[in-house]
């Protein structure tokens, strides 16, 4: 069977490098990782497949990792992963959505195999497929063993996009670009707003003619009109007013590898207020992102991009910027470094963020945005939509 | 702001009056409730937002439940539930991926406010959305408190559907077929997978003229060649050749009410080795369809299925179904009843499961599938393709 790799295999080789010295750092043997963004970073493994227990597992003295699957995934290990066959594992089906049966016990007795009954070992508490009943499974199966908290270890790792990564990440961005265009193509009066959404979901997909898509790690947002005020809305089967904002947000993934993108239409012509609404928080995304540069920290950029807010009376207390990667639902965000006000991580040449500067001020909204890569110079937009209003 | 809810008051109260008499037979005093589709379920709540800690809190000596969001959320919940300003709750944004602050200490800040600081509290250990962090911190900031596991509580009470709710199953039904139609009228030589799924996600999201549809809480599957040996892959950028399977998952969702529908198209004339291949698997699912009755265990389905299996010397140790409804991702599939060897519960009419008879034998596999629903006398199917190998 094919295996189809993304990157060489030196750069896989390079970031579980990096991951096992942090481990040494902080005296972790083992490392339990139940992040799927991370498990694709470390291995490739790439399916949906993590509704069910999945587990990648690095061990210092180990040389690759080993991935822990259903046994019906396996497959998708061997298509995806480049990891020996020894090194790939699934639990029998009886183990899913069992009363009787923790997959966490087949876990358990792997990091045995690997001498771990004693070892300190590293959990993600705060991720999203590691429940507290896997903690607890876990921690029964182990007694002996000591559990660290390693949430965040690969995600800070992971920050930083190597060149190969960062390359997807502008074909994820051209796959943005289009599906913009198509959105703000087919938002006419009339047009029913699940049809609207269905017309960026195929763009998505779809991707371009040279990049294809691939399924986002969240979901389509397409606020309209008075739920444009509600910032994680979807959409209704309604049609288009003649006079209405459509707040949306988008996304081109490639590879796994998410950009984010939103903008604002307003439909009919919007008042002189909102226009000028519409031309701070522009001002305000602007002067964000051209205070980016090695060097500065997120705070900094919070305060480049707030200082325009002040100055015209207006606020925001929500962070500005998450950063952008590899994604699997629920969300591409790594959960590290916010740009907001109080944040003092430093940046560095090649992470990526979105710079969401959405602003929901009572009862008017507006989202115009950008994702970008920060350079040895300063920044690179990710897409390349001019950041204005669309009137239409 | 219009408040958008697609039940009557009557049906959430029935709801929430089930969810209490449940908690008192198991004396807890107040809920936890960390699920998404728990959430929608008692209050309709509906926003994609659950990516950030979000809570209901069901106290058995207070009439509403509350909902706890992030702060920028809570315009959501004005727009999609039928709760008091009361009972809705959030929390400042610096909460969100902080390492200093945690959610979960509001969460119990609110707990308090109901008195709940030495009360016994329901938590759903193994849910999606309840990290190993958010007990342990739910734990620390109410160390009077006695916790207890009350994952599936919800769960197992959402599992018989109420003929308002089969209405919407029906309608995602509807959906499912207009996007089963879609892909085969797509499925060609030449055309890329990429294209070929983006069709499906564009139809689903459509959805029908009468009924529009939703984001499915999975993803798309596009098995195919080689890769149909892997249930959960996605697609590629490639071409379909002249001469392959396709393995395809589909869905229809509405008002978060989904549908699970698999088929496989045979580009080019199958072997007879094949056709008869599919004619055991349909077969197979028609056998495990015709025994459905209230009354019957999950295990006796199964029986039916795999008799026609084993008759034709063939085995699936997998389980053959799961339990729809409402979904968010990672999945729709309830966790609670699987269709499978040794599970005995009993069903009863207004579950509906998708009865998923895939078969991966080795270099074979075929995806003929169905959704239904139990009724008085047998079942009712939610989809109405004929269940055929399609043959292009």
């Amino acid at each position: 069977m094919e295996t189809i790799l993304h990157f060489e295999r030196a750069e896989y080789a390079a970031r579980l490098a990096a991951v096992k010295a942090e481990m040494s750092k902080r005296g972790l043997e083992i490392l339990l990782i139940s992040e799927p963004p991370n498990q694709n970073y470390l291995t490739g493994y790439d399916a949906y497949s993590f509704y069910t227990p999945q587990m990648a597992i690095v061990a210092l003295d180990r040389e690759e990792p080993i991935i822990i699957t259903r046994g019906m995934d396996m497959t998708s290990a061997r298509i995806t992963t480049y990891l020996s066959e020894d090194s790939i594992r699934g639990f029998p089906d009886n183990y899913v959505n069992s009363i009787e049966r923790s997959a966490y016990d087949y876990v358990a007795s792997v990091v045995q195999e690997l001498g771990g009954e004693k070892a300190v070992i590293g959990v993600e508490m705060g991720g999203y497929y590691y429940s507290a009943r896997a903690h607890a499974d876990l921690v029964k199966a182990l007694p002996q063993a000591r559990f660290e908290d390693a949430d965040l270890l690969v995600n800070w790792i992971r920050l930083v996009k190597s060149s190969a990564e960062l390359e997807f990440m502008r074909q994820a961005g051209l796959i943005g670009d289009a599906v913009i265009k198509r959105v703000i193509e087919t938002a006419e009066p009339g047009v029913r707003e699940c049809d609207l959404a269905a017309a960026a979901y195929h763009q998505e997909i779809s991707g371009t003619p040279e990049f294809g898509g691939t399924y986002n790690s969240s979901v389509v947002h397409l606020c309209v009109g008075e739920r444009a005020l509600a910032p994680h809305s979807t959409w209704t089967d309604r049609p288009l007013s003649d006079r209405t904002i459509i707040n949306f947000e988008v996304h081109g993934t490639r590879r796994r590898y998410q950009v984010n993108v939103s903008r604002t239409i307003h439909l009919g012509k919007p008042s002189a207020d909102y226009v000028k609404l519409a031309d701070i928080a522009i001002e305000a995304l602007n002067a964000g992102l051209e205070s980016v540069r090695p060097g500065q920290t997120c705070s900094d950029v919070f305060a480049a991009f707030h200082a325009v807010l002040s100055r015209n009376g207006l606020e925001k207390d929500q962070r500005i910027g998450y950063p952008l990667g590899i994604g699997y639902p629920p969300t591409v965000a790594e959960r590290t470094a916010s740009i907001r006000k109080e944040e003092k991580t430093v940046l560095q040449a090649g992470m990526c963020f979105h710079m969401m500067t959405g602003l929901w001020l009572g009862v008017q909204s507006v989202t115009i945005t950008q994702p970008f890569a920060v350079t040895e110079e300063g920044y690179e937009p990710l897409t390349h939509t001019p950041r204005t209003l669309v009137v239409k």
